[in-house]
């Protein structure tokens, strides 16, 4: 298979074509050409010169990256841009990306990970963006304080030697988890207005404080990086079913 | 005095018409009649049930804080927007916000306010944004290391009980620092540009690892709330020059 | 019943979804916590401190309006906006809001109302904006002078002694009548394209003079107000039916 | 004098190049080639078929207006646009028109107008828009009530049967009166804030009666027509200096 | 039949209001009211002096272009569109435009006269614009040189003595043909993404050039009046079922 | 030097920074490390797979062009972005880009060097576009007929086979000439207006014949790419002037 092949099976896999107005992140085949020759892909949360140069190392034809480097346009390929986009050349190297695509798919997705390894049942789409969805929810098995789940994360994810960060405003037992992995605050909103007991996420802001407290709601802070790892392994998983060799870049951020 | 006259002589002082294309906080008398009388204000980083109760408990007429209560416009008085707008109606107490003319306001400012923490000289504005600037950087006595550095920042800063963080990518010691508090890493190449050794800012985001790396550049995320304390207690200064009583109301976040 | 469950059966009534994108409106409820209990709802054209002050002294908990207070969003709590949330927070007044939804619900509406009154007969949506209709057409039961007609309209509505103004353009009889209710002379276009014998609006401006003369068609401006008091006194009578206490508040304005 | 040359000479007295960014009129000339000789001109408040014939059956060859034919752009040469553009092209007869230019002027203009008959002092700028002006305010030469005021308007304007409506809100008598003519009651708060006793337009809105009525402030309602003759007559008087036969047609819309 | 009927029929067989967010040109009646009789229509690529006076010479009451007199919308009837409209006026001559509509209709348009006149197969839309199409593309009953290609084209169309242009880069026999007449190298990049050997246009464009020989694919620059003669005759070939008299105004432009 | 000291040099002599609001190439290094040494510099008029190959065969370190391969910004460098992208980093070529401060430049620039080339007196800029220039006018020594002025174009520079278009519509001769290089024939109206006699630009559009015909003027299309030589030509004896080598890449387009 060629990287034009690969682009075309994820790009219908993942249905990119859906988010492809709410997305800043261009979807899709980011660097390379389509004729470039695919026999081993590479997989990391982020495309930076780091990542880059492992999948080199490793061996890799393609890079498969849930943060890509092209966010709106690209106006010059200098400084920060050459530097990520010149190995790529220089390697034979090229990139695939799929961001909210692969936040909010229903199995492959980042949230979907997240509610996999907390056996959430009732699963149903949630973090409502522009027609699409951008995480899960999800009940647990049974009812648990806020500090058991944050201390199932905290053991299960790579949180980058940083403390997984609670929030403790909601019920003293929780059950109705919502999802929206990476930055997703916003979405405390629909936790509050679809009944959540608490919302799992990995960046905070500042807002979120207050808004959870007067509405009794839990935030779980488990990192960006944490909880955006599910996504790209899944499609890992993908590839080898593909019978393509695969390499998994771990670098976590501690962000 | 009474709320519209501390408004327009604060309106004056930070120059808000300034920044008022920009922010997306409508700065100066937020919630209010400005003919509401004032003998005592209380000042808080933000606008919240909690620090509208405990101005209105220390006999507030005026709540003065960073992060108000109405960014862009309030559509309704339901939900959020009447938990807090109805006690400060309830209680006669007004509110007063400054949020970017208050981060950049060159010596009330917070980013002014870190800044003579670390005792900078050769200070100057930074963080452009719109023809304004909303932080300042400046020069240490001598250099530092980056722990000594995020060291004495956590040790006089209320970080709500979790670690400052530092992104260790910068030369061994520091001596050029720059300062945009809150959520300020939008401004890392701005640093980069004009040869800072450090960002110092608040909250992190997930983009800032890589970005931060490639370029060699230091970044202290010391915490929202703890780096946007300063600004308003300036200002709590000034309110007591002008002969009112005052308080301040300390709650942090912890983000 | 609270305010939130009145506001949902209300909005699914008046199917405000539907106008969310064209009215500058917040339809629904616009002051209030959902969970304020209700058992006496006032009716009123315009949300102002006179008929605030009028509805809390009828003993109300909800008024509803169809000019509410905020129009896009609220900026600031403050001056007008001030002296109109205040006194319905004081209170524990909570306000709902059914603008461009009451303007051209058929059978509820204001345009439903004026039909109502003047007997039309084969109704049918008129007042196209952006997909939705805002007003009604129909016919007389038999042709009238334009004379009469306004003759019947100023007999039965409150114009707060203001003459209802015609201009006199159209045919010697009228059969065919359109109607917009408030300020609807933008639809004098429509009104000619469907051969309409005269629009009823409420007020005028200054080119539909000119626009009428040269098209050949009626004009009767019959007062905003006055043309708008059908809508909500609908809605009482649908409060009525859920066991609501009600009070209709007559405020004309003369425009 | 051929069209081009007079329009030449009226766009730099009246300064409609300041406008232009602010004003939906093309103002200038709208119609006719530049090149149009000119002996007599024709003045009207409104471009219309009923004022071009007449200017026609007077002999003119230019007629100033201050409503245009076009607002924004003519789509299409069809319906209204071709009953008055087929009449200036087949009588020779060219259109120009100044709008706001023309509200705005300090000493030509309609609130200019209004201000000599009422014999106002103090005159300045009033009705702030996008950086220009499109009223004027003053002061009276002693104290009257409202209902004088609006006596001697209504005594020496031509408002086509329909009496000045006034909403008395104000003081007792007033003595700071502020003009915006045509349709002005969206510069109400700029007369609450600048402390006129009472606000001169033409045409009414509905939302003016509480706004008025909660600030304290007297409205004049005297006709959209009746308070833009003033501008018109003035360019009248310019024509004659410049040796120009001329002609003013009256056509009052009762609006 | 009238102006206003005439329209209509085209309207409808043009589907033109498919076409009215797309285009920049006003489609339908341009100029002239819809009562106007009409017994002989007129048919030109252009609406301009030239052509609107020999539409008048040949007694025409209609002149049918592909291209209008508006342009987004008339500010103005001075200079230029003063120019064409008065005549037009003056002579008692409507003025309809059926733009885009006219260059993608499957049957009637300016492609699908190039593709009769190429003999092409297979038809199907090409060069899609905002969900509609503006050109066709079909293959060639045998393959040919693009020099052969070329060579047709130049000597059945009227390219006012300019040569045909060829971008020689495809390969050495086309079969597969896109067609989009006018300005239309911005479609080079659907031509080459659906495999077609050459794209037939008028205009060119600096950039066609190298997009077009480092994708391998072959442009012919016809001409945009040479290529944009069908459309007009098509309807001309309508008109004449409709009992029409009419005329064709050739103008060949050279451009 | 490096490229980003000669980068800084540029920007600085041909003021990019005055058209960076105006312009849709991002002007300046548009490719490369800006510490990429350079010794060799190419220019060329387009960059294109074609220019860059040559470029790197002549041993350059850095190609100069006037259309360079972002417009707006890049969203994947994938086909046509990887096709140029991809030579420019494997041959350590960086890529320096002035589009129209190098149009405006008034003596280094495209329309400056036409004016050159015919000897032009009494220069001024021409072709306004959001306060800047991009074009110069200027008068011939003496009145020449425009197929004399259109011959003297011909005679020196590379059409590229094509033959120079004159659209013979202005006066017998010709003295004041404008000049707009590449796609200029929007200027039209200016020339028209400003009396030149002849506007000479490099491609046509199809509205400038009648437009010119209408107006009685001349317009000269003597080609894209034969108009605008002169402008990176001038940068080559600049850079030259600075002791580096450097190639002139001649790619005639034809178009």
């Amino acid at each position: 298979m060629n990287a034009g092949d690969i682009a075309a099976r994820l790009d219908d896999r993942l249905d990119i074509e859906a988010y492809a107005d709410i997305d800043a992140s261009p979807n899709g085949l980011q660097v390379g050409p389509a004729s470039q020759p695919v026999e081993h892909v590479a997989f990391a949360v982020d495309a930076a010169v780091e990542t880059i140069d492992r999948a080199d190392e490793a061996g890799a034809d393609l890079l498969v990256t849930h943060h890509g480097i092209v966010w709106g346009g690209m106006e010059r390929v200098t400084e920060t841009n050459y530097r990520r986009v010149a190995p790529l050349i220089d390697n034979d190297l090229a990139l695939y990306v799929a961001h909210l695509p692969l936040d909010g798919h229903q199995s492959l997705g980042n949230a979907a990970g997240v509610a996999d390894l907390l056996g959430l049942d009732n699963r149903a789409p949630f973090g409502a963006m522009g027609g699409e969805y951008i995480g899960q929810r999800g009940t647990l098995s049974e009812p648990q304080t806020v500090s058991e789940l944050a201390g199932s994360l905290e053991g299960n994810i790579d949180t980058g030697g940083q403390p997984v960060q609670v929030l403790d405003f909601g019920p003293s037992t929780v059950e109705d988890v919502a999802v929206v992995t990476g930055s997703g605050v916003d979405w405390l909103q629909e936790a509050v207005e679809t009944d959540a007991d608490v919302l799992i996420t990995g960046e905070g802001k500042q807002k979120a404080f207050h808004e959870a407290r007067e509405q009794g709601i839990h935030v779980i802070l488990a990192g960006h990086y944490a909880t955006e790892t599910f996504g790209v392994q899944s499609l890992q998983t993908v590839a080898e079913d593909w019978e393509l060799e695969t390499t998994y870049i771990d670098c976590p951020t501690g962000l």
